[in-house]
């Protein structure tokens, strides 16, 4: 199974990060492109942040499927792009936070979402109303932490995100934690370890999600929302035409 | 009082269109910035479309800010980029779509939306939910008439529309019609005549409530979700930097 | 354009700061009828409040409406009589709490209401839940301070008021306030320069709002839920036979 | 037990059918003061009509109160003054339609309500919301018959009423009818008989609730929302003063 | 009326509790049939208790549809069993905290729960959504007592209780209060009298609610969802063949 | 891999037919105790059969603990017993309604469930509800076949399920379709070809959604709803103790 795994933002180091986690996981069998966008912006931390990346995600969901992927993974805890990926792309198309919060829900009564800075808070609280989430999640906090900041040895970011767990796990009776960062994904053991309960991130949950629907032969439905787009000119969006 | 009319498709005729509608109710005092992205989709006919033209938008709403526009409206039901678009602005923005629902639920008590394409009444959906409007909506329906098709006067744009806000009176309880495409303004008039129930254009009302922020000395809340994009490298998208 | 600025209450001095906040931001060409119910209450502070001056609504709605009016205007947070006012109107009309929710969800992700006495928070709730505006509304808090003391020099209305908001903003994650007292509107300005977000009154807003739906040539759908009363005979109410 | 039966409406031979209808059911020891008020309306079909029964309901609590009846019933399908009425009275209040519709859901899987006039089914609507039956109501639909024709011998009000019910049970999945109108009380019986499911008449579950009330020792809770009006004067409302 | 009053779990004291709460506040012909599953779990405190319950409920059920009970009330604040009940029984079911919840609705702006083990909070939270209470919960809180504790004159149980229900009030806007385990009824007259409050306990309004099914002729509508089971063999189960 | 496949009723054939849907789709390395319980009922259509097949699911659910399964899948599209087998299982638990309705929710707009008897729709409505699925589920159609008659040769139950699936694709927008029993997971593939969309069989996505989250070594979190049950005895249930 060849997997396209994008990483929407253009760090490098970032990108290595997921493409470690979604190994981590995987089937022995499956074999990933991780890649990212070629032009767009670092860190994903706002909704101009989100447009900027969603574009690059077309980019490389077309890239994706030229290249034979059987389905693509959208690694930024914002999906963005997800919709008009599904339109573009034949394989399916997954989210890190649609894969983390349904996988959540599958283990727990109330999961809280654990994200990096505050002003992200609105993206993942639209995000958990899309996905039917709203009765499953107690709550969303921000340790305040940016993006690129995470993997600074010097930060207390660890800290700071079992703090934020252990808070949520106290008053929003959370049973399972999501981590609302890609970022994250390689404190996800420790933090696992230290607070008893299940952490999830959406990396490796989106790699199982996807090997499941690969295995079982399903894809996008075609016919109504997500059907290709109209033949029509995309001025300054070569890729598209 | 100074809007910039951002018309997100790349269509000339359909900006002229929509400053026609815009200027037929605005306040006297009142001029606009009528323009459309330098580059983009002729017309905006599902996610990817969407996804194109907020990348235009957003490249407009920073023209608009450069001339002293003191509101920015956009005008394409699918209200793309809008998020995006608070974030980058000082001026108040509203969406067309939202501007017309939020202008239905003060006239009935369901209002009906008729469309364009099927394909893309999963976006309206979306807006209704998003807007808070989904005990106000009845229901949302497509004439399946291609955007560029309105203005074809070969076409029976007209007399589809009509029978299907027939329909939506007689099947959804509909006290009230949302014209659910900026392309459908010029025949907003001639369908409330003869329907005898509100019909509204996103356009104009959306021109009203900005007149309205204006004078009241209101703009977007600038504090959480709508700060200011953080200072970052927007690889591409020379315009941002 | 004539606009009837009905107070649901009797208390002249009230009439005439809601007509000050009319004013200051309306359209030039905007006159308003000012005017109270010849009986009734002179604050409204709970379910038996809102009902009598309901019935004063709807005498200056009918007086409204011989005199030409072209939009009417409830000035009082419960809006109450809206229902009936659309009823027996053939202009359009607007609740303040209305205008003010409607106008906050277009300026931020959350909404917070800062009203006067707790006993009337469920009546604020309930409009919350009417208007769609659910998701929109971070909290609804009271000042404790009855309406009529609002103008009293020596009550520290002002400072309860600021303190009330402050909290929404820390704790409810307000990036717009919305006040919730017609009495509150002259504190508006005062307010937003103090705490560096939008402070909605629903006055202003409201006139922009029907001063839009007149240029527009909007009013109610009469065809449904808001079809004139049937003929029949009111006993005691000799105004409405 | 003293009941106090309050017909909203002014029809004489309404009240006696209500009353009628309460009697058949009731406790050995219960009695009812069966009322209406003194001036208003002879029916009750809009939001009109609603307020100005709810003025003439207010009027029959505050008698009942004096009269020492133990609890109240709001015996029309729109519940007018309910809260206003709870707010005044010590003793509880219930509403027809309220009764109906909880007594329905502990019965089947959806309910279905069948009433009088078209103009009145967003009353009906805003009800099935404010009591939080919108998963159990399957439906709510109307057989365009006035009120006061239900008795009238020559109407095929009967016939109506039954096609209409076993349409609900066809295409809204109903396993339960609630009947929206207190008129409609003497034709539950045949309508049970003739449809197999059970038919319910808020008149009969509204007497058996405050019985269970009564003898529970329950009523309002008056620490909040339902508080006593402040002592204020009500001009023009010389009962309430 | 001989109503089946079914205690859910096997602990023959608690049945006397429950059946004294009934006889208390019963109509003077009511005569119940107090009973206890033959096998089971002596106290209900997490899902497979439910489980296990409920199975023993189902054969309750059967017992008194044999005896000829007209009502069957199951005396659990989970309400185990209760929609297999109504599907086996021809006699309506209903549980307490069904019971309970919708008498609190008629009495408040918003009640709160107060429960025994925190571990059940989820089970009652679900029965909330389910019976349409979201709205009127203001919230549920665990006093951390086992069920069997409750009894025992050395625990602080009704301090413990008292302290929950005053916090309620204060935090949660309560202005009724819901006991959420019929092992609680004993205490209902005192909270209420210490609180100033209605305190409900599910048992006593379980009873009225079917002495008002009983005398209205109304049970369960078997028509859809309820309909009888199909004639198949229940291994294991001979109660059931 | 070890997965313990529960077929919650009694019907070996089906057991069978399970294990093959579970075998076709699954990593190689993955085995299964396909199981049933050693009593029960042949197959499951309403509320009594969904109780008496959770007290087997829990029998199985304790056999497949102590023979290590590292997670149990619940083969009946009711999930009977998934609550309670959370609790009293270590390794996790997934039910393959819960895994369809979650994978369908990314693959498309709108799902809808095609599923066996018409009286079981409420079963699924309600799990549709608990699983957020709410927006996500275009509607629920029965094709009015037993369970047991789905394998019969001479049945019609292909044509009659794919009559379905069109009216579905027609009238509710589906642009995914869930079968709704786990008889049918032998017709999903030459459904999904005739339909030219997604079809979705609950088991074989519920066993790569299993082997997700072992890979990642996700389990229930036990801290609070799913905490073991307390000690205590549960008589008649010797397996348990």
């Amino acid at each position: 199974m060849l997997i396209n795994l994008i990483n929407p933002n253009t760090s490098g180091s970032m990108t290595d990060c997921i493409h470690q986690a979604a190994k981590s996981t995987s089937s022995p069998d499956t074999m990933f492109r991780a890649c990212h966008p070629s032009e767009g912006v670092a860190s994903i931390e706002g909704y101009l942040d989100e447009l900027v990346a969603a574009t690059g995600v077309i980019e490389q969901v077309l890239e994706g499927e030229k290249a034979g992927c059987q389905a693509h993974i959208l690694a930024c805890f914002g999906d963005p792009g997800l919709d008009a990926a599904r339109e573009v792309a034949n394989a399916p198309v997954i989210g890190i936070a649609e894969a983390a919060m349904h996988t959540a829900s599958l283990l727990g009564h109330k999961f809280s979402i654990v994200t990096t800075l505050a002003r992200t808070l609105p993206i993942s609280e639209h995000l958990v109303h899309k996905y039917g989430m709203t009765a499953h999640c107690g709550g969303i906090s921000a340790v305040d932490i940016a993006v690129l900041e995470l993997h600074n040895p010097e930060s207390d970011a660890y800290q700071r995100i079992l703090t934020a767990c252990q808070a949520a796990m106290n008053n929003e009776q959370a049973d399972v934690i999501v981590l609302g960062c890609a970022g994250m994904a390689d404190l996800t053991q420790r933090l696992q370890t230290a607070l008893g309960i299940p952490v999830i991130d959406g990396v490796s949950t989106a790699v199982g999600m996807v090997e499941m629907l690969i295995r079982c032969g399903l894809a996008t439905g075609k016919r109504h929302a997500y059907a290709p787009p109209l033949p029509k000119t995309y001025g300054g969006w070569q890729a598209l035409c």
